[in-house]
């Protein structure tokens, strides 16, 4: 508890604080129809952006100033454990996730790894005894290792697939250790460079291999979590093969994977793929595949992931619309897959960060759920689909008529009356419920 | 053979030709592999670019100067079919496509469209009698009128989707009536403009209720052809259903369709989807969805479809890569859904943009076929994958492993050697390849 | 007063009113800082997108309702007159602005266009002495008409640009006749659709004389008001040659017309050339050059001009920051040069939109001049370039020093120390605001 | 000469040889107009990717496989040397380019490291005087470590402004020393991460003082070489200074620089402008500002800067275009700013790179010099704009005619003619002539 001495006190009761590192909407007790906002956002800490990374880009060395720099080795990735804890409490976060490669070094051989990994996992499991923070999900990172140059599951050399369910198997373990929620896969060298020398179809038939492998050893330890797939469409790769939720799905009903996997979605990954995040949280949340997110933000004027803690009011409440609307996230949660800018270099830029983005979806989460209590969008939608409820909407919706009658119909229609879709008047009132849902106006 | 008189003689007899307007790379009966250019690359004028247009863009309005502006109605309707036989005759292509709306104007009442595309019809039969132009495709536009505002199928109005019904059953009458090999939909407004007032998933199931009463329609008049689906991710909507061939496809397994569904790809819907032209024809081809192609180009650093004449020689080349690798297209074709630029108003730039393109097709078919024949990019990709067929990648791909083998395995693996994917070399090779094929040189 | 008889009363005193068609933040009366939100904001409607546009799009046919659509030329444009004043004064908007062509129809030559506009111009002059609205600027449609297809002041034809300079002169006269407040040029068609025929360099030169011309005839006639340049990237052109701010800043330095032309800035404009709108407006702004405001948003996973109501309350409080920073904008103003979605194609979404743009810009007005006040950004700017005011840093600013000095001072330097960016407090901090400066909280 | 062993003979003769490592079509003795290709194309190599980056991305370690990747610190940077001298020398490249550090490691203070460089300047100029090859320009890394957090000088710490001043006086001495024929700078960090924290003002006021001291400097060491802008719109930071062409030119402008400097123009900067590398090339050879090119490639489908080998034939075509039609490169070269992929990750694929950038400009450059020879373009262009040779044209032209005098002219005018753009026309002829330039058939 001394890596955050700056940050001594963090302030929950919000807008009267004159602490700079004060919540003034987050406030993790408060009840939202019932449930507390704790339990409603399921709020987790990214182990790697958070304690691992250092600030660097593809121009920069790292510039990120760590009260754990001057270490290296276990000694490292011990402190980053104790400073991950002091953070879990002084946020009061509830989950973290982490690849193994952010907890602990690799050695030399993937014995040694496994050895360092146990290491830090069972400090883990200690801290974890008196911390309230679970964890929300772990997985392996096969992307960073140079033997990942050419995929993993996906890659054109049979060992490093080898390698891969190797290390796939040593989190599934971890993750029956550590009581993690969920399981996440994310694909990030599994897609190709160019298809000159691709075989994609091999590739391909390779991971679902892969899934079905992991599969079948989850059931044999008894792991019994949600699988997540995190789509992203490119980068670092130029082509992923989960490119967004629509490509996971056909992916996962061609290889009969549907009943174990749903999706893990982030946001700029969405925004990358030229989807809105609502789009792709509305998309799995339709068929039923709306797992667990990683709440970050991008910059659509970029072409890159750029990982942005998620402050963003309006993208924020359309995702926890979503989210309520799919009954919650069950075992998933929030994820901050969001790293502070190169430039936001202090330690305390850590915290600022994650208030921003906690104080961001916590005023989400009261405007969708005021949207949603007074059927705002609801009401609207329902008038606007009203025609599918009776008449020949009705007989269209229970499959009961045909072309034949349907031209009939037609033929005696007079002129089709369209409703307008009202745009500009919805978005005038996501205004105002996003300035009064908090003061308390009415709207 | 009126309209086009300062067209008078195509030449196809290539380079030694002064005349402009010669082909100097198509050969129609030149043979590769047996089989004529001409049943390889299958080439179809569209109807709507080529006939209809006129060159309007947001900004602006007409620029074609037509030999046929000055008519309208059923009069205009009438020559345009005579200058398009005109136009077949001269460029020497085997097949066209065309929406209803674009051989025939709407009348007052759904009978009157019907009697007036009746017409029409009738009239491109004759022609289709004395003639070798065949149909490609046909399909029913549900875009342009007022009615479809929100969408055909998937209008929020039961009205709009018996009226497209309607439409659709006319379509397939069409088809059989006129011989079509396929049968497209292309959902232009089957999308939405915002998720405020959107109930996506009703209007998804709606639409597979739409293609399954069009399969039953076509079962029942004995229409056997394949229906083709045409990917765009977005414009004229927000977003589009039919994303891309990836979201197609999870949209068909979901709704049990892919027995009667493939797709019609189009290069510029792909760059669009951020996704190259060869990335979706291989995506349909490995999951034997390629049916058709609608054979353009865009231009990446615009974000809207400008549907140009695809002189691109490296995307063409690609093309047709794939197409040969798919064992050509069967029923599909090359449609030229492409339009001359708004500044290339002239009847002649209709012949220069066609010869452009389908000189550029035939080169990137020579170039393609002389790749495959030389195994430029089979052989090393036979080798890069080589470790898939035999020891432990052999038993990975055949089912016979697991994890726990596989980490086994990999505990005794010393360092994992990969192999370079050599892009560079393979495109040094590509350029090669383009610039020797036509010459005989040796590449 | 009969054109929108179902919006007979519209409501400015906010949030007490039941009435949909009510401001609920916008009060032209409430002062801030001395001056009232009407001075403030200059609100304009745009005449082409509200009483001209139908609603068509790319693919589709117009979907406006419009009480005027039975009628046609002058008659048509008569009626337009009638409803405008209508809506002006039921929205109670300070301003208007038009094109040429939006007013009156073009007749079949020069002189019986400008016969039409004579009329029509007539009409408004006496419209507008019983009325408060002003007209903010007009300008000359240089990119309908298909004599535009290849420019107007750069086409590659003489005639073209002889013409051209017919508009503008009777532009630049109505303008004087009206009491414009400034002039506009949008050089839609400015620009090259492929440099294979383009003479980059005489279109510049010939683009350059027209403005001078344009100087020297407003001289002539005694209008004194800015000329302003309107920036786009592209669309309708694949470039055009006033591309951004910087770049239509370089064309007016370079040929000498910085003193006569300043920019008028439009968001959407701004994000399809790749920059953020507050960024265009800071350019402009530090260079002297911030003319006027076209108060739209686009939709940036879309990559064409969507010309939306400017909702988006980030966007419109950092645009009014930089307009409050630099002075107000003088003679200029927000022109909403915006459009009801096609599926909003009710003669009410004109005011549901107009609503929601003058709502979401009173906003961003408030939180902007509240930022200000508070001095949130200044004070935190000022600190941090703090050693550019003392020391070795005000010597580089008053530019007493040089390498060699510099050097010296560097070799003496230990470790430097950087202070951080603290980006996602600064926008934690924005968020405050946003939500706070409206109820009153102390933020 | 023992580190490319297995590269041990590079074939000049192109088509007869079956070496991989075999140019195809560059032949630097080959003559054009009078001219060598050598001459003409003035390759050279970027020292920092191919002897310094080893293959890293922001998800993964490098890849890259050297003969030096034991070695470290000045033994390191000596051996790339040594590398470097042998690569050129198999290459037959006249010229390189290097960043002050990625020829030698930074010490722990500027003494050290300006010490470590004269080491590694000392050895570089030994081998340059057996060598023929020549240094065509150095640079300052100003934004890999940590001090440029928040640019150089542009920095918000005035420390690092003299810093930064430090590292181009030792640059400009460094350029002095070798001979270099240019000086180039690349603001990777003069940009902002968010305008809530930045003086835009003040940041650009700085790098123009900072310019100009440069500009003194060399002067008073009596270097005498073209300073060059390399423009690059954004990466890392959200937005650079540096924008485009057309943004630099509006600087320099702007602050009386346009005497010292010109561009040095890099193809994928041009696109993440959104721009066409023969645009931005077009740009500054009309405004006499074409300084050097960096000859790479983007993947317009990504949104970073990939960096790749320039192999596309067309845009190595437009750009040679361009460049003879600017009387070439003058001091300037084409440098490879280019890497291999990391998935080429042998040493052999940076022969292989080259080979296949370097065989495609030479192509470029003889399909290029063949269209202007033949007056493709020229013809065109020249009859196109014809009307601007005579009559009113001309007045125009001259600056003889005025707004008055062309109404009067356009009042008499009856129909505008315009001439077809025929841009599909010209895209047929520019494949003609890539496909038959180099097979010597009539094209």
């Amino acid at each position: 508890m001394a890596y955050f001495e700056t940050v001594n006190k963090i302030n929950f009761e919000g807008a009267s604080s004159t602490n700079p590192f004060a919540f003034k909407y987050y406030n993790p007790e408060e009840k939202i129809n019932g449930k507390t906002m704790e339990e409603l956002l399921r709020f987790s800490v990214a182990y790697w952006h958070t304690f691992t990374a250092d600030g660097s880009d593809p121009f920069g060395a790292g510039t990120a100033i760590r009260p754990w720099n001057h270490l290296s080795g276990l000694d490292l990735a011990k402190a980053r454990v104790e400073a991950a804890f002091e953070l879990f409490e002084k946020l009061n976060v509830p989950f973290f996730a982490f690849h193994d490669v952010d907890i602990a070094p690799e050695g030399s051989t993937l014995k040694e790894t496994n050895e360092n990994q146990d290491v830090i996992v069972g400090m883990i499991k200690e801290y974890m005894k008196t911390s309230k923070v679970k964890l929300l999900w772990n997985t392996a990172n096969m992307f960073t290792n140079q033997r990942y140059v050419h995929g993993a599951a996906t890659s054109s050399n049979a060992d490093v697939f080898a390698y891969s369910a190797a290390k796939v198997k040593k989190a599934l373990e971890v993750a029956k250790d550590l009581g993690a929620e969920n399981y996440v896969f994310w694909g990030g060298r599994e897609g190709y460079e160019t298809l000159l020398n691709t075989d994609m179809k091999l590739e391909q038939d390779n991971l679902a291999r892969f899934f079905h492998m992991a599969v079948d050893y989850a059931k044999e330890i008894g792991l019994n979590v949600p699988f997540l797939i995190e789509p992203k469409p490119k980068e670092p790769t130029k082509h992923q093969y989960d490119f967004d939720v629509a490509t996971g799905l056909a992916f996962l009903q061609k290889y009969d994977l549907t009943d174990y996997f749903k999706f893990n979605i982030e946001a700029n990954h969405a925004t990358l793929a030229g989807h809105t995040f609502e789009h792709e949280l509305r998309t799995a949340r339709i068929n039923g595949m709306l797992g667990s997110v990683d709440a970050n933000q991008g910059d659509t004027l970029l072409g890159w992931d750029t990982d942005e803690f998620p402050t963003d009011l309006y993208t924020n409440t359309l995702a926890m619309y979503e989210i309520l609307k799919n009954g919650g996230l069950g075992k998933g949660g929030l994820n901050f897959d969001a790293k502070v800018r190169r430039g936001s270099f202090d330690a305390e830029d850590l915290f600022h960060a994650h208030i921003a983005g906690m104080d961001a979806f916590a005023i989400g989460l009261k405007v969708a759920n005021k949207l949603i209590e007074d059927r705002v969008l609801d009401g609207f939608v329902e008038e606007r689909y009203s025609s599918y409820t009776s008449g020949i909407g009705l007989d269209i919706v229970e499959g009961k008529t045909n072309f034949r009658e349907l031209e009939a119909y037609a033929l005696q229609l007079n002129e089709i009356k369209n409703q307008s879709g009202r745009t500009e008047r919805l978005k005038g009132l996501v205004n105002q419920y996003l300035l009064e849902t908090l003061s308390g106006a009415r709207v």
